[in-house]
Order: structure tokens, then sequence, then C-alpha cells
């Protein structure tokens, strides 16, 4: 094992190749022996060299969350790219660009944005209508019937508009509050979408569902009625995925390295360089009410080792992380030293960090933000 | 004016230059009326061309809260840097170089860190005292009088560092809660870094005093007593200082343009192109309780609209934001068209977006967050 750590001068995020490995492979495996299609959502690593990853293991099909994204990936080899956002008609040119290049899927939630599409729209697209089964932020609720056949015979009369499926993504289940609910909730969801498209009628019976979302995909046993996963966060999992129970600890790949800045004895606090421009904002509430803005660990020969339980990252500034720290680690640490947080979530961390360094020294580019 | 509307396609900073100026040249101003050094912080905009709008008033001398920051500021003709952020010595190489090219301080609060830096540094450095004046997140407390000493002690009889002054930031003040409330703590902030250079002795009197903060800056009738004042989110300022009463409504120069992909009559619900990604999860809780993460408006002709009384950024995702919309908002806004979110935070939006757009159409770069 190289020893990555003496090098790193400031925040960097780094990842465990082979912990994301198991969990690209994991998820991949129970994809095909639920016999579904795996569309992983890269919006998560929105990085070239660790789609790759994927492709080892057999992945042809993407999610992303933006057309800029679906660009970045589709210039990085990727054919076969689903949009899942409520498709921004302000990027026609840049979706007609695309459209021409791959096979290339959007989103539609309303008459007005078929109507847009069908209006720009020089090259065929796919169309995946985007039903809300619960999570209420976007999407024809599952129930409204009358909306669902709107926009779906709208999709139809446009030339250039292949109808592909009935998509949710079952974000609620991140509100679940315990494993089990997430599994209700997600069985919920998937129950809903096939109402969704029972109620649509004899023409539509052949529409191919989609689902999404990490904690369901992970906890529930299997993808029974679906033809399609696409979940994200899994690839690195973090400290709200454990906190639900969709991973282990020994799964979460992706660790912040905070150099120590300071320490203040009275109140047991130990300063890092890592903050809120580093880890995002996301926070999580524990059982007993404490807010909490990420784990901690310390660096070891293998990676990190487990989190103290008693210590956490109490608050966040631009680029300063207070880290509240039980004796163990407080003793142990000095001024020049490496924390390891590990980040609420994984996704906006990796976003922000912008870069990855892996375990053995390979430093790992993403998509660049500005654009 | 030239309508920048029409071209933008994806979540996008729109700066006011004109509100801008103003808000630099009424902060300078006030420095200047009140014979203190103005040391601006340039962690809320971090950009050289926004950097030339403040040399355009005088100023000279420059905060910044990383070595990073200081590389690029320096590297764009900036001379006199303060480094407001506990030393991180695992940088030592790039404060060598920056050492050798311009006048740079520095900020610590440990003999742990002076002993770092003595060891390793090669040319001189000014250094602060970084004094905790009630914020309890870092520094030196105020009235501990023998950390104070040892502190100083260490600094003095190390060769390349030296001794400038005692330096604060009163970052309680943005939970004071009233305007009152901010002037309070401001004032009790400087009081006690005038105590604290008091009980250091003799030798000690003639350091220099800095305080920061954009609350206690704006609100403050004066700033008697210190040397120095550091402010740096006044160059925008935002929703937060708008709640806090530092500035008006009419002061704050930026907002993220934001494409609507949907919208939910049902709930009174718009859906934008504009996450976490975008603007960041910094959020304020209203005095009804609601937590906001932005305030809604309109582009016009004249950059935007007032904000909406009752409309308002209710949830972020990644990449979709949630508006919960008033009637007459809601009627205006179709699909396709643009939303002007003001953010809670502009330092995090600003950071997190890249690049500003003026409404003359000039694209502003900051400086690049991958190192």
């Amino acid at each position: 094992m190289v020893d990555i750590y003496p090098e790193i001068e400031r925040p960097t995020l780094v990842v465990d190749r082979e912990r994301t490995k198991r969990n690209i492979a994991a998820m991949a495996g129970k994809a095909v022996s639920n016999g579904v299609r795996f569309r992983p959502h890269f919006k998560t690593h929105q990085s070239a060299v660790i789609g790759e990853w994927f492709r080892e293991v057999g992945v042809e099909s993407i999610t992303v969350s933006s057309v800029d994204m679906a660009t970045y990936f589709a210039a990085n080899g990727w054919g076969d790219i689903t949009i899942a956002f409520p498709v921004n008609i302000r990027q026609i040119k840049a979706i007609n660009t695309l459209s021409k290049q791959i096979s290339l899927n959007v989103l539609v939630e309303s008459v007005a944005a078929v109507a847009g599409l069908r209006s720009w729209l020089d090259y065929e697209v796919g169309v995946w209508l985007k039903v809300d089964t619960g999570y209420c932020r976007t999407g024809i609720p599952w129930d409204d019937k009358e909306a669902l056949l709107a926009v779906a015979g709208a999709v139809m009369r446009a030339g250039q508009l292949r109808l592909v499926g009935l998509l949710s993504h079952a974000g609620h289940t991140y509100k679940a509050g315990s494993a089990e609910r997430v599994v209700e909730a997600f069985e919920e969801s998937i129950e809903r979408l096939i109402r969704a498209r029972t109620s649509l009628g004899g023409p539509y019976q052949q529409l191919l569902l989609s689902v999404g979302d990490t904690p369901g995909c992970s906890l529930a046993p299997g993808f029974t009625g679906v033809d399609e996963v696409r979940p994200g966060n899994f690839v690195f999992y973090d400290l709200a995925q454990l906190s639900f129970g969709s991973c282990s600890e020994k799964q979460i790949s992706v660790a912040l390295a905070c150099p120590v800045v300071a320490k203040h004895p009275s109140r047991k606090q130990i300063v890092i360089h890592g903050g809120a421009v580093h880890l995002s904002l996301d926070r999580l509430t524990t059982d007993g009410g404490k807010t909490v803005f990420g784990g901690v660990a310390l660096p070891d020969a293998g990676g990190w080792t487990d989190m103290f339980e008693d210590s956490y990252v109490k608050s966040l500034s631009q680029e300063h992380g207070i880290v509240q720290a039980e004796s163990a680690l407080f003793e142990t640490v000095d001024i020049g030293d490496l924390l390891m947080v590990i980040p609420v979530h994984s996704c906006l961390a990796a976003d922000l960090m912008g870069s990855y360094l892996t375990l053995d020294r390979e430093r790992i580019e993403m998509m660049s933000q500005s654009v």
C-alpha cells in the first residue's frame, strides 16, 4: 500500500478504488440476477475514469442529471444516456447535438414541455414520463390518469418523440427512517408505477418502468415488476446511507482528508481545513438530536480507520470545520496531522471537490463545473 | 441595457456591476472616514476582475481564506495579503513561495503552529494572533492572558515572524438576531480585543487590532478602537444579510438565473434548474419557522425585480430547486422562463458557480477550484 498521506497539503477527496469497485459489482450483480437493466446514475461520481469501472462489469446505459453532464459522458464514449431531470428546453441546442450522436432519453411531465421539444427537436429522442409516486418533488401524480394520458398522448403525436416508459424516483425513501420503511416506500413506489401504467389502458401496456434511489435499490430484496434501476449514490455510499442502513461502514468508499489547523482543549474541539466549500452543508440529525456534518476517522495504511463513535463534524464555515472530539481522538491528533471526514452526502462532496485521489496515488478528474 | 436573459440556458450567476461597485465604494468610504485600513475579504467573490473594482477605490491590502486563494491573487498583482485562517503548515511550500514574492500575513493561535512556521519558513511573514472574542470557533480566548502571552512570546522569539497585531472575527454577529444586537456583539468584540492587548502588558501596546464580519462592519456607526476592518460578504450581500438588516434589498448584487422546468398547480410549486450544486444548502429560518433556501424574483430590464414577499425556495436537491410560489408569481411564470433566486449566502453560491455574468454580458471568471 502506497502511503499517500504525507503529501496531502489541502482538503483532498480520497477514494478507495477496491471498495468502489465492490459496490459497483454488487449492484450490477443484483440487477442482473433480477433480470432488470442497470442504468446507474453518474451524477454521484461525475468522472469518465470512474465510469470505466462500470464498463468493466458490462454497463452500457447510464443516467445523468443535466444536459451538460450528458455532453461530458457522450464525449467519453457513452452512447445511451437518460437525463433524469425535467427537460430544460433552454438547452435545446445541446440536446439536438446529443440526440444526433447518441441514443438520448429525456423526461417530460407536462404538455408544455412536450410542445417545446416538438417545436425545436431535430432528431429522435426517447421520452420517459416522469411519475410522482409519493416524493412530491417532480412528476405527474401516479393517480392522475387524465394528466398521464394527456402527456402520453402529446408524446405519441410528436414526430421525433419515442415514448419509452414511466420513470419515478422514490426520493422519499431518504426520509423513511428505518430500513424496513425504506423497502416499504420503494415497493409502494413500484406498485404505484405499475398502477399508473395500467390506468393508461391498452395501447400503453408495453411501456417500460424505471426506478431509482440508492436506499431502495440497496435494501429491497428484489426488483420485481420493473425493467430498469437507476441508483447513483451506492458507488461511494456515505454517512446518510449508513444511517438508513443502506450500507455498512466498510462500503463507504470516499473520505475527505483534512489538515488539522487548531485544537481547543477546553471544549475538546479540533479545527480542520475542510468546510462548506468542500463537504457541502448537507447534514444529518441523530436520534439524540445532534446535527452532524460528517463522521470522523484517522488515516491508516489501508485507507482510513473505522469512525470514532462519539466524534463528529459539528459545524462548517466556508473553509473551516469544527470537530467535536472524544478524548481518545483529541489526544491522538496534533496540529499538522490529517483527519478523515466521512461525508454526509458523497454526491455533493464529490461535486465540490472536482477530483479524487486514489489510495495508490492516481489523481482522477471529474467533469469541469464551469461551462 | 443589454438583455442577457434570452441567451441564458442553464443556472447562471448574474452580477449587477453598478450595485457591487456601490457596495465597495460605501464600505471603502466608511473605512476611510473612520481612519482605519480597509482590507476586504476576497473569499466572497474570488475573482481577479472583481478585485480590480476594489483597486479603483484605492484598496491595496486584502484578506483571503486559504493559501491557494492567496496564490491566485498574488499572481493577479496583489502584494499585501492576509490569510485569515489558522495557518495550515502542510502548505508551507506555497507559503514560502508567497512570502518571497509579497507581503504575506498569517494567523496563529498556538505555540505548536508557531513552532511549525519557525522550523520551515524561509522568508519573513507578518503574524496576527487570532483571538476569540466570543464566536467560539477558532482563536485564543480573549481573556486567556497566559495563552496570549505564550503564543505572542513564541512569535517574538522566532526569527522570520513579525508580530503585527491581534485579529478577531466576530462571527457570532450572524446569530445576533437583530441589527441592534449585531452592533452590540461587534462593539463588545472590539472591546474584548482591546482588553486582550492591554492584558499583554507594556511591550505589546503597539500591536494593531483587526476585525471582520459584514453585519458588524455594515451596521456599526464607526470603527473606534481598531486599526483595520476585513468584511467580505458586503460586496454582494445576500438574503441572510438582508435578514440581519445589514443591507437593503437594492444592495443585493447577485442573483442566480434558473430555468423553469416544471409547474405543479395543485401545490403551487415551480421546479427550477438550480439546486444544491449551484446555491449551496445554506438556509434561513424565518420568524414563522419556515426554512428558506433562497428568495425569488423575476428578471427585468434593469436586472431583476424586487423579491416576491410570499414566495421562496422551499427545498433543494442536487440539481433541482422547488419554489413555493404565491399566485401572482405562479400564474406569471411558464416552463422555459427564468426565475431569479436571491441566494441565502452569496459567498457559497459564488464559490459553486465559478463565474459571473454581468448585466452588460461580460463573463467574469473566478479562481479555479481544482488545484
